[in-house]
């Protein structure tokens, strides 16, 4: 009753070119394999990543009320810090499954603590896919997780195979998404090199019945489970919290990032720490490129929206007003439309809720200044902002004049293959 | 820069049949002309209500913090309590403006209180139209008060040509509606026979910047400004408040409700009198109808959508429930698609941040049970919930089973039409 056929999606407009080369990160075992999530279709759907003991791990999950069973399981299972598996599963996202939900959830987490030896808690799962569809066999995932554990153990080393690897995990963890989305930095602590690889998925809250973020972060660093989550929450406050597609929060959404303590760096125990700068710079930019790579995947999208706000009374202030205007379905046809309508950028900022003054905001598209201290520029002229937002990459800057908070937040257009991706018959 | 030539609106298929008969109010005068708002068009795009001395009024203007002129002035005349005009132009909303726009304020408000011989508090204002676009003349609306003045006093009694007078109004604060908006209802107070009758224009945030939402409502009952303020803050919650086309909210939304004292009932002198049972109950009836028209004319809409509420822990939270199923671009597509797509529901519930278990979760559409106690129900069979989908008017229960906070609110889908709509090149 759950299934529709639609034809493949082509590659987003603003995919990057290619997938990088992301290296194998030290005491990270990595396999794909398939569950039976999409039985008519030939795809890999299953991933597990297997970690060193003493792997510190910290996340971030959905805060909806109608969370998913895994959703569920990683809240509970978070607070301990360390992890040895992480499961991953396409093709149904366990979600308003009742008991069954949680039933596949705790034999998958049993079985991979007695392949791994590990305690229940350091088992973490994350699923995608069709909700609202019991998966019958309590071991449906469970059953594959001995072959897993043992590709896992003997993933390659080798640059190349490494990167292949990587792809196709990024290919199984996807639903709908148009291309595997991938990013890897290095940097070092205390002239220690460290290497920092992940892949996400996404691409809005997409069909079959709703879609998810899910992005899994790993590195070699050694970093305590609270140094991790204390660097990890404003990154992502910044980064996966700074996108959106169309406003719609899943049911399933998960960032899990490990640290194995490979790297044979001097203990850090403070996330203030200056020897970690060079690491979070690195994290933040393999965050944001992950998660500016889930916004170049937006259903229909045609442009990548970046939108800086300044003069806020602080940061999140700053953060919510983007937001606003990220999510107006005015401003987001506006920009489909190649339509320089400030006005509507106008009215986002005054519904956002946040402390603006009328008389001191500033518009700029492009950068090129629109409005300043609440009316247009003198001899404003729309010809070269029209220019600017018949391209592809579209840059808005509002600045609120009242304080010095500040925040970049990304978005794609609403487009008409937004609304048909969407609303295409499913019954 | 700021014209753009659009075909002429198709009257929405969910309009009503046709303006219904608005009879006179006492003490209410009425008058339609041309300020000039539409130079390439031959409409009329200004209108004038004049009011008895002693008139009451409450109102509810937007809370965006980027609201126009009319709604600072209109923000700081309310508290007075008192009418005697209402002066309301179509074809430049008076945001954005600056000093002008308060200038252009301060004159008509002037004018009117010399016309009228009456404090200034006493005139109020409401613009809707293009953003931005400052008005060259302090005078341009103000000119052409004498003459409406004229007008309004020989306002017609006879119910056809009073028909025609509120429903030509209705035409005149339009912007991109595709039909007129009316509604009148008749109640008794101790016996003693009141009206009421009102009109409203909307369409969701529509081109050619922004739209509005603008409703008027008069009534011949005596209420002290306390009373009439106390019956329309909780009606409103449950009428205009509870409706959303596509989330924008407006620099402009004002809901003026004035009472002119002419009906010969005996003073009340609170709310909760329950001799006023039977005026609110018709207020309510009148503000509902004038906010479906509101929604039934959302850009695109093909379908009217009513979500229920139940179970929630208070109204309030029940409203918010609706109002985040209401506004999610998943399930509105889904509608848009006759999609019975459930699954977008229990998405855009949880996303609400307002208490929800999803075990105790319970969906029905077109009243056919499909969830219960967050699972689907036993042998759910989609056909007849999708043969309710492919109708145009859908309904949609949600039962949160936590507490009894219950409330309705709605909406319409969302189109590749809305779309189209509003990435029109402007530019």
């Amino acid at each position: 009753a759950f299934k529709r056929s639609v034809p493949p999606m082509p590659r987003s407009p603003l995919a990057p070119g290619s997938f990088p080369a992301l290296p194998p990160v030290a005491g990270v075992g990595l396999a794909v394999g398939r569950w039976g999530g999409y039985p008519t279709r030939d795809r890999d759907d299953l991933v597990l990543a297997v970690f060193d003991a003493g792997t510190t791990v910290a996340g971030v999950l959905t805060r909806s009320r109608t969370a998913s069973a895994p959703i569920h399981w990683c809240r509970a299972a978070l607070p301990g810090g360390r992890a040895r598996a992480i499961v991953v599963n396409a093709g149904n996202a366990n979600a308003f499954t009742a008991k069954s939900g949680d039933l596949l959830v705790d034999t998958t987490v049993d079985r991979a603590a007695a392949l791994f030896g590990c305690p229940r808690t350091e088992v973490f799962v994350a699923s995608t896919g069709v909700i609202g569809q019991r998966i019958q066999a309590p071991d449906a995932i469970a059953a594959h997780l001995p072959a897993l554990a043992a590709a896992a153990a003997a993933a390659p080393a080798e640059p190349e195979a490494a990167t292949a690897l990587w792809r196709a995990a990024a290919l199984a963890i996807g639903t709908t998404d148009t291309y595997p989305k991938g990013s890897a930095a290095t940097a070092t602590i205390d002239g220690t090199p460290v290497t920092i690889a992940g892949i996400a998925k996404g691409s809005g809250m997409i069909a079959p019945d709703m879609a998810t973020m899910l992005a899994f972060v790993f590195t070699d660093a050694a970093l305590p489970a609270a140094v991790l989550e204390a660097l990890v929450g404003p990154i992502n406050q910044r980064t996966f919290n700074a996108i959106t597609v169309d406003g719609d929060t899943s049911t399933s959404d998960t960032l899990l990032v490990a640290a194995t303590g490979r790297a044979r760096h001097l203990p850090v125990t403070a996330a203030d720490d200056p020897r970690l700068a060079g690491l979070a710079a690195a994290l933040e930019t393999v965050m944001r490129d992950l998660a500016h790579q889930v916004v170049r995947d937006g259903e229909g999208a045609t442009k990548f929206v970046t939108i800086r706000v300044s003069g806020a009374v602080d940061a999140a202030s700053a953060r919510r007003v983007g937001l606003a205007v990220a999510n107006s379905p005015l401003v987001k046809t506006a920009i489909a439309g190649a339509d320089a309508n400030w006005g509507r950028i106008v009215m986002a900022v005054g519904k956002a809720g946040e402390p603006a003054d009328r008389d001191l905001l500033s518009l700029a598209i492009g950068g090129l200044p629109i409005t300043a201290c609440g009316a247009l520029v003198p001899d404003y002229d729309e010809t070269p902002v029209a220019a600017h937002m018949r391209g592809s990459e579209i840059e808005i800057g509002i600045d609120l004049g009242l304080g010095d908070g500040a925040a970049t937040v990304w978005t794609c257009d609403l487009t008409q293959r937004y609304i048909s991706i969407n609303a295409d018959y499913r019954s």
